[in-house]
């Protein structure tokens, strides 16, 4: 059984939900092998139809599931929401995704255009049945409906979700609204499933007819997981989106011109959702005093905008205890200083802010220990002497989802520094962020949510956005097909790409 | 030391190259991660004159490469001649690829377009340094300036090619020609290095500077590969192309109206090359004879056609052995009788022609066995009753890189019969060839030369044609960057592509 908890009390949120037996792991599996041929071959505007659908039922039902999302995890109404709605958003930009029909990379050479080839029609194809792992941390955006969901549905690609076990319920219902509105919207059955528990999961991704996964959580679980598709007879793409430490970079004219608006904006993303994004700003340089007047302001507005920031519920037991031995064994590293305690959250399992600090040379002195993740409220202030040094101990930390840079911009001193962070975080980060906050990804098309190992396992790829797609796509080209047996989206009608611009 | 061998003769063909020290790979590869910086941010159609410099520089040399070419691997003059055209062809694609610029996939989403996302702007850049690991049948166009490298340095990545141990000094002159054209016209030192021996290339692979790795050749070294990869401090994508067996299914009025030229052309497919290429055609699927009265004659124009082909010397003692050991296993198992033996090759390790014959039955109780690949002219054909019991076979096999299907289109029952066949090698293939052959891969830009694994590593990629370039790139996106910090390839006036296409 998978019992969900309050995080507010520590008491048992409603009923437990039963754990998938082997026997339903593998019936669920076989269905979504059954129709995949018949869901792949959908028009891509029926899935569209269909994604429509979802979302307009999930968000008739919105304050329902909010509800019961908050009794598992406490993340308050205002913030679930808002995260059903990202969750339908995202369901209605891979309608738009699936209309737009760039998905497709429709590609053809002519055949003879050079002496003697052949006729070539390239056009991506559903991978195949696809097992999505849901984060503990989002229970809606992604979980059982989220943006794997939704990209490897509209790729044309039946889903089995593997709930997390920290918000069973709430996965229950998601799953129950998914499955009612894809049948009443004409879905075929058996395209999508939810199995609960870890054992269920494991027997999912070890399943002869799961083609791909998708994962976001813990480094360690989504290791474990990759190394089971790597050793299945036929080995599968593994995409794990699996945190990072998400290090802002403070330049010291920004430092000195606003010193109060960025500690504020720090100690915002720090402790937003008490801390448990894979996008929560782990690792902040800032300048050290002795350069520019406020610096050391700085750090003071640091201390104050921490002290007075708010901790909350963690999601759950396991999670409380890895952030508190995360932060211990922070306190207790002898080059690290305690900066400043935010006020602690309510409930067993409170995430109380915390900022800790050292200098740049004691930070580098202590890598690759202290750029680990800490998953919660704590963060690592480091003061750097100037840029030159901080550039090389940058780029030894390893791949980020995002790397941020606050500069003024009409500060000569502070745009040359730019060019030089920018330069490392160009190629260990996903996304480079200026004046702003790792936290909040944006769902929109050029969205790009990776980055080099360790913050995802496939570094080509994103989790958020229109190109999530592509995860779930696998070309196949035709070569001198007869026009009567191409595939519906090769067929000239449709007016593939021409040459020279079918990259 | 490295000693090649002339297959004609088995005598040493010249002198032995020498192995790469360890300390020389650890030089090639910090001179590549030197330099990666630099060329990566070189523009794009800088590269693009760069890469057509290199082109004409092969070209020059054309003779006397293929000539020293094949006194290591007897490929003949005409198709070593022809595959220098074929690789200086796959230099000035990508030459082309990069003055396109369409691999960059460059997309935009306007800030405040949705009310408070902000302004993003995504890039592909070079992974960085890439290890490129020669192929034995293709001195050239899978070798050190083959389509591997080519792709790489187009892409903006310094390239390190571990050299095939069959023909060590055509890859020796190759280096020098495609180092000194690099230079003469401006790419920087350390952009491309070529090192010799295994231990050589298990080092490059190993080495925490290489970033990705690509490979052409057998399953069992692709895995042993992509396993050091996958445990490195920090994993790298492998892309291993790694040969399948390319089922044709000839279907009843294809074998009825035209087995003689059917026949033929299986012949000339199955020897060509002595057999040594990754799209071989190793299982032909034959309508029984019982059904349509040419059937028989099919069979019989394959006995014929394969008894009058003539064999040739192959690459090596190892991969003869290899060959040598395939057939035999082939020719001692109880369901297979030999249908027809071609004309011996010359020298100590000849390649002669072998067709097997099974029926479906037979062949379907022997898998996966019966399926595996054999590198060479030895083929397997297997007769069939009817295509309603060779489809359920077909998808029993592993991924392939082609799969043929030879009808008469005029035949409504050829016509219906495709169609179930193309929809098995549809999600099971890379390619599906109509009324052709599996050898021969046009290097376009709407090629894929990839497939499900065994075939591939990673089936969303080509190792042939434009799309090669995307196996070594990684997206970026820049959010709310100042205007004059954007990359070039994101100012404004490279006006990126808008919200509605950019997928």
């Amino acid at each position: 059984m998978i019992q969900g908890f309050d995080p507010r009390t520590g008491s048992p949120a409603g009923e437990a939900v039963a754990a998938t037996a082997d026997s339903e792991v593998d019936a669920v599996v076989a269905a979504a092998a059954a129709v995949s041929g018949a869901w792949g071959s959908t028009a891509p505007a029926e899935r569209a139809v269909i994604l429509t659908a979802v979302a307009a039922a999930l968000d008739a039902r919105s304050a329902e599931l909010a509800a019961l999302a908050d009794t598992e995890t406490a993340l308050g109404g205002a913030r679930l929401t808002g995260e059903v709605a990202r969750t339908t958003g995202q369901l209605r930009l891979f309608a738009e995704v699936l209309r737009d029909g760039g998905f497709l990379e429709v590609a053809l050479t002519r055949g003879g255009a050079v002496g003697g080839t052949p006729d070539l029609r390239r056009i991506n194809r559903p991978v195949g049945p696809v097992a999505v792992f849901a984060a503990s941390n989002f229970p809606f955006a992604f979980s059982v409906a989220g943006g794997d969901t939704a990209s490897a549905l509209a790729a044309g690609c039946p889903v089995i979700v593997k709930a997390h076990e920290g918000h069973p319920r709430t996965a229950v219902l998601t799953g129950q609204v998914v499955s009612e509105a894809l049948a009443g919207a004409g879905g075929p059955d058996g395209v999508f499933g939810v199995v609960h528990g870890v054992e269920a999961g494991v027997r999912l991704l070890r399943h002869p007819a799961i083609a791909a996964a998708g994962f976001t959580g813990s480094a360690r679980g989504g290791l474990a997981l990759q190394q089971i598709c790597a050793e299945r007879a036929v080995p599968i793409p593994f995409f794990g989106e699996m945190g990072s430490v998400n290090p802002v970079v403070v330049l010291p004219e920004a430092a000195a011109s606003r010193a109060e608006a960025i500690a504020a904006g720090y100690a915002a993303s720090l402790t937003l959702g008490v801390g448990q994004f894979c996008t929560n700003p782990g690792l902040l340089f800032v300048p050290a005093d002795s350069g520019v007047p406020a610096g050391a302001g700085l750090l003071d507005a640091i201390a104050a905008a921490v002290s007075v920031s708010r901790g909350g519920p963690m999601l759950s037991a396991r999670i409380h205890d890895g952030f508190v031995a995360a932060a211990a064994e922070l306190a207790e590293h002898p080059a690290v200083k305690l900066l400043a305690t935010g006020l602690p959250g309510e409930g067993p399992w409170p995430g109380t802010p915390q900022v800790f600090h050292a200098s740049l040379g004691e930070f580098a002195a202590g890598l690759p220990g202290l750029a680990q993740e800490r998953f919660g409220p704590v963060g690592l202030v480091i003061s750097y002497q100037d840029v030159g040094e901080l550039v090389p101990v940058l780029a030894r930390l390893g791949g980020n989802l995002t790397g941020c840079i606050h500069l003024d911009g009409s500060a000569r001193g502070d745009v040359v520094a730019a060019e030089q962070v920018m330069e490392v975080f160009g190629r260990t980060a996903g996304r480079v962020v200026f004046n702003g906050w790792p936290t909040g990804v944006a769902v929109t098309w050029a969205q790009h949510h990776g980055g080099p190992w360790p913050a995802t396992t496939a570094p080509a790829y994103t989790s958020v956005g229109a190109a999530a797609i592509r995860r779930w796509l696998v070309p196949v080209v035709y070569q001198d097909c007869p026009p009567e047996l191409l595939p519906p989206g090769l067929r000239p009608r449709s007016r593939p790409r021409l040459e020279s611009s079918s990259a």
